[in-house]
């Protein structure tokens, strides 16, 4: 199959590739409808993380079942799913108390940017739509395979309740994710920072009520003018970096939460700032599968729309460019179609 | 009057200094009847605060109110009260968001080990008894100013459930009322992790179901056996060192919260591990007015008997012993009598 490799930072190629077969009676292969480059390929893209070079990248897509292994009951091929990027049995200890990304029989996707991909666990796993869904919903299903979920466990973690004022930090696509997701769960005001037009313009369309384009101290100072000088009832951390989290605990109010699902990257927690002020932190790898079917059902329903962080739709073959938009920050989330 | 001042590492003194003054119209002073060492005040014994020679230490106390301030209306001389180490108006953005300790009027006990004390706040912080309170529940009242609001605070952040398996780490007096408050908050299985004898025996009256002797690797492994490889629901991290809270976080279950009370030496926290397996960190300095009336009836009705922390009393001439006595591991928690 032809799918996206990473061959050394900045070197990202579309290849032939042996096609993904199933491996455990537990897998299924789908075959990809469309995937994307998360703000997460990033880092492996700018020589943050190891490779091995030639591997496939890209761990989002959504597609229609293809094949499944002796073991999958709940799905067939041609069910159109919806593929988290973290896969789960859904019925270990861990996800049964609903921490999925910790299950016992994690996996992930490995090709989400090619033709095909293996999920395992796919029971588990995957969420499949009634029928084929409607090609201009592909963008929002897409984004539930990792962002959409991911801005809603920043959300959730950080304790986002009715009424609230949540501020979230980063405007990639998973804090736009973010200020959907704190707007749908009841926040008053949802501040986003953003110093990105076209990204404040979206964060607009999710529900942002103000825009902070200043960051550090002066950023801090400004949600102190905003909050009346109490802060942040919650605050969402979607970037990882060491900057980012030390903005998030300068804003966040006393007794409150910092969801973060950022992956970290160089961070060091102000854990004295944390046990003064008694700001917790909760999050991590979003835990997809827990929330697809609510999701799911935000979507179909029209109530949200996060495709709308799509503002470039390349063919597969175009993957370098994508990759090269987005480091660039020419786009803020690229959608690729096989 | 007489008071404990420490003047360097390890110069621990009982020296005449100047009487507390009513210096802003909401303090009150307090006649100590009861005071003791903290944990915490080991600290800059061994060297490990900063200190100004000569300077009051100790901020744990009861007593009886002396004097009060022009604004004080809910005290008269002659109150027997519990004094927060905390200091809190009680009315403020935050302590009215159950973050006390975040209050913006927030102050602290400086001399609980001598004669008197002043109290900032004093309408706010302090909470009273119906009468004189017999002198035997001197020490669980004691506790109440501190370590048992601390080892309580440990526990809620912590977010200990019924049926729920919590473990402490620490078996010093807040480690031990972290046990105490796991149990009454109904957790099944209340593990203590603990290598001393005579606490591991209070740790067993305070509700421990299991006692924990390894550390470090070797006690994360018996934790998975005692939990069937899942880990703690709820881990109470009461010490603060890295070793410590590199130990709450080894046998946390994906999905929980170390919920942290131990003020933090050279702790770096394992960023990356809370994120993979979404263990989140809450807690911080106890708000201890938040939960001092439920404490106190819990206490009075003998539902808790957290003053066996106390397993050496001295006159308060002999804190200098008192603080040798808890620093080489002969005493738990050194209560102290003016």
């Amino acid at each position: 199959m032809r799918a996206t490799t990473i061959h050394a930072p900045g070197d990202i190629r579309v290849e032939d590739v042996p096609d993904p077969t199933i491996e455990a009676p537990t897998d299924a292969i789908v075959k990809v409808a469309a995937g994307c480059i998360c703000g997460s390929d990033l880092w492996p893209y700018r020589g943050h993380n190891d490779i091995t070079p030639g591997d496939t990248i890209g761990h989002e897509c959504i597609g229609v079942v293809e094949e499944v292994g002796g073991e999958v009951s709940a799905f067939s091929p041609g069910d159109f799913v919806i593929v988290p990027f973290d896969h789960c049995d859904n019925t270990c200890v861990h996800c049964r108390a609903g921490a999925h990304s910790g299950c016992v029989n994690l996996g992930f996707t490995s090709s989400g940017q090619a033709e095909y991909a293996r999920v395992t666990q796919a029971d588990g796993s995957l969420v499949k739509t009634d029928g084929m869904p409607d090609r201009s919903l592909y963008p929002s299903l897409l984004t539930l395979s990792d962002v959409m979920a991911t801005g809603w466990h920043a959300a959730v973690s950080a304790g986002v309740t009715k009424g609230s004022t949540a501020v979230v930090v980063g405007d990639g696509a998973v804090g736009l994710c973010g200020v959907l997701a704190a707007a749908q769960l009841g926040a008053d005001r949802v501040v986003a920072m953003s110093r990105h037009e076209s990204r404040q313009a979206i964060a607009k369309r999710f529900g942002a009520t103000d825009v902070v384009a200043e960051r550090g101290k002066e950023g801090a100072e400004r949600i102190a003018e905003l909050t009346g000088g109490v802060g942040a009832d919650a605050v969402l951390e979607c970037v990882g970096t060491d900057e980012s989290i030390k903005q998030a605990f300068a804003i966040a109010r006393p007794g409150s939460t910092v969801g973060f699902v950022g992956v970290p990257h160089g961070v060091e927690l102000p854990v004295r700032r944390m046990f003064q002020r008694n700001i917790g932190l909760a999050g991590g790898m979003a835990p997809v599968r827990k929330y697809l079917p609510e999701l799911l059902e935000l979507t179909l329903s029209g109530a949200i729309d996060p495709g709308l962080v799509f503002d470039l739709t390349l063919p597969l073959e175009q993957s370098p460019e994508g990759y090269r938009a987005m480091d660039e920050r020419r786009a803020t989330k690229v959608l690729l179609e096989p």
